[in-house]
């Protein structure tokens, strides 16, 4: 009796110890500092049963931008690059690609000279690509190409270019209770094949820009059919909408970084009580990128505003997940 | 130490005992019959660990269609009863209301001849009273009066028109892991102020039918302005397009009450594995109201495929909940 009663003390303690040593840093990829200090007071002060800040878990709703905020955006979008690949892949089936713009250039391995025009000619590209197909079909191109392609660049795995310090944050966000959601200009079916895996975020907590879709009954059973028509773009002015319309609440926490997550952290903010904004800066041309462009607004806002600026250089001590992860 | 020891023994015992009794009978207002047999033995075959049809929890998404199925719908929708009380409650900024259709009857208290105008009338009439405020002011309207209006017929609170078995039903699917949502052709925003109270249904797993909305950024902060512009109809073909566009995954059962439903039945049933399609059919004209009419094609396609009917006449020994609840 006296031996069981030990090796329980004994257990005990190692329980307490372990959940010690974890809660003493939730974000080991995070310099001390002040982002990593407003981080932790945020989510300590929130999670503090009895006072005033005090917010009850099914309230503590946080928000994510994706591209530059959650993985790398740099030289282009990554779902731009999928359709990219896509074009590649199709143009078998559409020899008046060869001489038509964007997509002749875009054969040619001329990229730059395709994206000329602009978004038209990005929205051209993305409607031949990510429609005219069923849900179920276009779900499995994205997963086949998610689990092979590699950045131009860096040669690693697109998922192996999400930035580490917010895979800590989001653990640690819901570890604290909170519900994690991606409010991306992406697009919604581009990401939620692989964003569980990869970021512990459901489909259900995804929510991104969108084509339509419609319901057809066919003769082995119903299907949704994409269709070339954008149904919603999650970005800007949208991503309060888009947050209002999926999530039916106001986040008390978002995290963005450039100028199209502006209004979801201006939304954010405008609530009652306790709330939190952070902007990634990529201030680190050696292991990222370092650019300001397109985020001049939100950095502007942010320093108005005494909202978190992470600088990446200064505030990170690891940007990707360590190699083979 | 032997006092202490028996004395938990007992509260393990009343533990034990409690939960055993819970667990007998988690569908009390369930009479034994092969709607209800059918329900248990869904839910124990999709959590039996090991078997071939067990469903891991994160799949485990139950929709449910609103009027009619988890509430009543009779003589008329709530929303549109809620929409009658906001017109006469405007009228007296709209003068122009008096001479007005469908305005002008509604006012003289002819609801009746107020709808001869079918969809169209019923459109002006929602899009006149559920736009043109902000989304917290909607809010804050359809707080109010689901905490007051009352039904013609039973004099009860709509919110106490919900069907008892249904309630218990949501809470056995999720003390079984599964994830609960709305799928309703009423409007999103008219259901989330009250969903999560009534039915333990929080607004992120709400699905409904939508208005456009605007942020703007007012002096004193950003607002989303709801516009008199349909964005969604979440009805018949609607449906699975609104499960895909909210949820992302594809539903394992799926509860329904009339045609409007049918499309999202299919759609549950079309996919892999274990699946449960139920209607709800009025049967009831004491308790409740009993009516075919709008149903009569998904009662004909349950029939065909064996989905489970409930007949609320013979299978509910409760309709609402009890009085004062």
């Amino acid at each position: 009796m006296k031996q069981v009663l030990r090796a329980a003390v004994v257990l005990a303690f190692i329980l307490v110890f372990c959940q010690t040593a974890r809660a003493d840093d939730p974000l080991l990829s995070w310099n001390d500092g002040p982002a990593k200090t407003a981080i932790i007071d945020f989510v300590e002060k929130v999670t503090a049963d009895g006072t005033a800040d005090f917010v009850p878990v099914e309230e503590r709703i946080a928000t994510f931008d994706n591209d530059g905020t959650l993985w790398a955006e740099k030289p282009l979008y990554f779902q731009l690059f999928f359709a990219l690949d896509r074009v590649k892949a199709l143009a078998p089936e559409h020899p008046e690609w060869q001489t038509q713009e964007p997509f002749a250039s875009l054969l040619k391995g001329d990229t730059k000279k395709a994206l000329e025009g602009g978004q038209k000619a990005a929205l051209e590209i993305v409607m031949a690509t990510h429609t005219g197909m069923t849900t179920a079909e276009f779900e499995n191109i994205v997963t086949m190409w998610i689990a092979t392609a590699k950045h131009p660049e860096t040669h690693r795995l697109y998922t192996q270019m999400v930035y580490q310090p917010m895979l800590e944050l989001l653990d640690y966000l819901r570890d604290n209770g909170f519900k994690t959601f991606i409010v991306s200009g992406g697009g919604i079916e581009f990401m939620r094949p692989w964003t569980d895996n990869v970021y512990g975020i459901p489909p259900e907590q995804v929510v991104g820009s969108s084509i339509k879709t419609r319901f057809e009954m066919r003769p082995d059973g119903p299907v949704l059919i994409r269709l070339p028509d954008m149904n919603f773009v999650d970005d800007k002015t949208g991503k309060p909408v888009g947050i209002n319309s999926h999530i039916g609440r106001r986040p008390i926490a978002a995290f963005g970084n450039s100028d199209g997550d502006l209004q979801m952290l201006q939304w954010t903010m405008a609530g009652p009580g306790a709330r939190f904004a952070l902007l990634v800066h990529h201030t680190d041309a050696e292991r990222e990128f370092a650019y300001d462009k397109g985020a001049e607004n939100a950095l502007k806002e942010a320093a108005a505003n005494g909202w978190t600026v992470v600088d990446m250089k200064d505030d990170w001590n690891a940007v990707y997940p360590p190699d083979g992860q």
